[in-house]
């Protein structure tokens, strides 16, 4: 059901020296399924990270936070099991994973990273992750495992790879994600892991991090809901070229890039019942914030995104949406809207020239562009979205049962 | 569909002193059809409005609010087009349908209020409406068919009548209301109009309508989405008792709510493919502002809104939900979550005593209520809504096709 998002090619996939990676079914929720991986750090490797803004954020986002200010040696992922909502005993649940895997690794439980994705505000199945976990140290260098390990009711395995030529050598960027549905990343979206070789500080990780969030995981939406386990992890081994100028620094940050916006993209594009991938560029704006406001006004609206599911260009809605986006002094009447070439509304009204056979041909592709102009500023944002279909609800009615 | 709200039974409407009725169909988008209505006043009525804050306000909601500072003589109001998105246009042709009615009954065209429902952006066919309008002006005080005239994708026409008594004799309150979805009022409600034969001074209407709207109106919420043209209208012909003292304005005040509370509940019972109407209690809570916020984060999270459509206690997305309500320092380990009687969640967490086949019942049931306690104040906030079905995509996906 993903829109323009073929499985990946394990061939495209690159090992990252310095990472070493395994699966385990746990039978977390489900048997004979991959829902534990574990991804081994090398000695030289420095770890950033990015969480949910969700105030009920997961035991283990808890735990994250704190562990990453240690010398972090590993990190371990379930699924099936969101361990969100769960109090004091979820804390010390996701404890006992970190114990249980620092015990066959040799280190201290504190440099272990834990994530969980799945059903909230159950109790998670330590037992059976404890006992998964040595099987999940078998395998190595195997990103498209990996990937297929953590989905939940992701239909494709999301996994990217690309390599940058710093000064001192090249170097690769390989990144995993997941998530499909109670997606609307705040710092990050729910569960992407992108290592590299390349060599750099702390420090610079973690601003690259930043921005890199901010331009990608930041800028998708599913379906407004913000999850209670969003965590954006980033790691570089240093066992490859060192970022030694600004411009290897920017160079790495574009490729970082590249594979995080590949990452955020796939996630959309395989967003729970998604038949249609929309970009949502807002234009003319005085700042970004206004933006990105708008457009998130647009790509929230049930009524819009049944509109895209129909091809059916009630563009009417997409104003009123502009209208109900809360930008303050908005003159509407300055209003510019199209959908991909097709000019639907001039000064805040229908243009003339508009002829609706045209935007249905637009939106009858799974993938357009819905264009706003506020012609109030030179700020912009990009935002995107997919539609809302059957599919959706048939998704989240049945997810449990 | 909708959600236990059987048809009024026309015996139960009362006539209002100094209102005349009358509607017509004009075939503004489909023949056959109810889709004009005229409302005249008697010559002592005074009129009170609250509208959209959507800024994208539709063309005759311009108009009505200006209108509305004269001594107003009628209302007139066409379904199938909403006027809204039509630019210098859209005024032009809402001012015409304002002359035609004023033509027959001798006033000025500023002494009218036009409203409209419907399609967005598509221009409105003002021949065939002005057309229409002396047609409208035949029947008498049905409120039931007036009711039938303002439905869009309603199934049911909503209407409601109480009677109360003041100092100087009985009144009575009779309202009607049209909607089903873009229903989030932010000052009213998709076209409500209620009306009274007290007497009372226009300050003391107004005052009355805004407290009503935000105790009633402003209360429900369908899909998050603010009308163009949301409009609760309440007129006072004075042809009844006079409102004297202050008991007097609280009686009224508290018919006018009942009457309100009931179209705004009908709005929701009716919402586009409900199965369910759910009450959400936000209780202990530091402000009325911040438990509204986290009622509206519950009430439009569509991951809550498909587990109560399919009756999947998936509770775990509700604190979801609250934790991503935007609450400023909002403590998760404090909340306290119900279903009707059965807690679900205690200190943030499961409550250990709780068993999901008594939130399941509950849930079965086509009315229950959320309650969620924040244990930070005394505040407390009630919102009305439904849920998220298959039928909600379909009627949105197929609205025009």
């Amino acid at each position: 059901m993903a829109v323009n998002l073929p499985p990946p090619d394990p061939a495209s996939l690159l090992p990252v020296p310095g990472v070493d990676l395994g699966v385990a079914m746990a039978g977390v929720r489900k048997a004979n399924r991959k829902d534990l991986l574990v991804m081994r750090f090398g000695p030289h490797t420095r770890v950033a990270g990015v969480f949910t803004q969700n105030r009920f954020c997961a035991a283990p986002v808890i735990l994250a936070r704190k562990h990453l200010k240690n010398d972090v040696q590993a990190l371990v992922v379930n699924t099936g099991n969101a361990n969100a909502g769960t109090g004091k005993r979820g804390l010390e649940d996701a404890m006992r994973v970190c114990e249980a895997l620092a015990s066959h690794l040799g280190c201290e439980a504190q440099q272990i990273l834990p994530f969980s994705t799945g059903v909230i505000m159950e109790p998670l199945p330590v037992e059976r992750i404890v006992a998964g976990v040595p099987h999940a140290l078998l395998h190595k260098d195997d990103w498209l495992s990996a990937a297929e390990a953590i989905m939940t009711t992701d239909t494709v395995p999301k996994a990217y790879s690309r390599k940058v030529r710093l000064s001192g050598g090249q170097a690769v960027v390989t990144g995993i994600a997941k998530g499909a549905g109670m997606i609307r990343p705040d710092m990050a979206t729910l569960l992407a892991f992108i290592a590299t070789d390349a060599r750099l500080s702390s420090r610079n990780l973690q601003s690259v991090l930043e921005r890199v969030a901010k331009r990608t995981f930041n800028c998708v939406t599913v379906d407004g809901d913000t999850s209670t386990n969003d965590s954006l992890i980033l790691a570089a081994t240093g066992e490859g070229p060192r970022a030694r100028s600004r411009r290897d620094l920017l160079k790495l940050e574009v490729a970082i890039g590249d594979v995080a916006r590949h990452l955020a993209q796939a996630i959309v594009r395989d967003g729970e019942g998604a038949t249609k991938f929309v970009t949502i560029d807002v234009e003319r704006g005085r700042r970004v914030e206004e933006c990105r406001q708008v457009a998130y006004a647009i790509a929230h609206s049930p009524l819009v995104k049944t509109a895209f599911f129909a091809s059916d260009p009630n563009l009417g809605r997409i104003l009123a949406a502009i209208g109900n986006s809360g930008v303050a002094g908005l003159d509407t009447t300055k209003i510019e809207l199209y959908i991909d070439a097709v000019r639907v509304a001039i000064a805040g009204a229908r243009d003339p020239a508009y002829r609706e056979e045209d935007a249905i041909a637009a939106m009858k592709k799974p993938e357009f562009r819905i264009r706003v102009l506020l012609h109030r500023g030179m700020a912009s944002a990009t935002v995107w979205t997919c539609d809302f279909s059957f599919d959706y609800v048939k998704i989240n009615a049945e997810y449990r049962t």
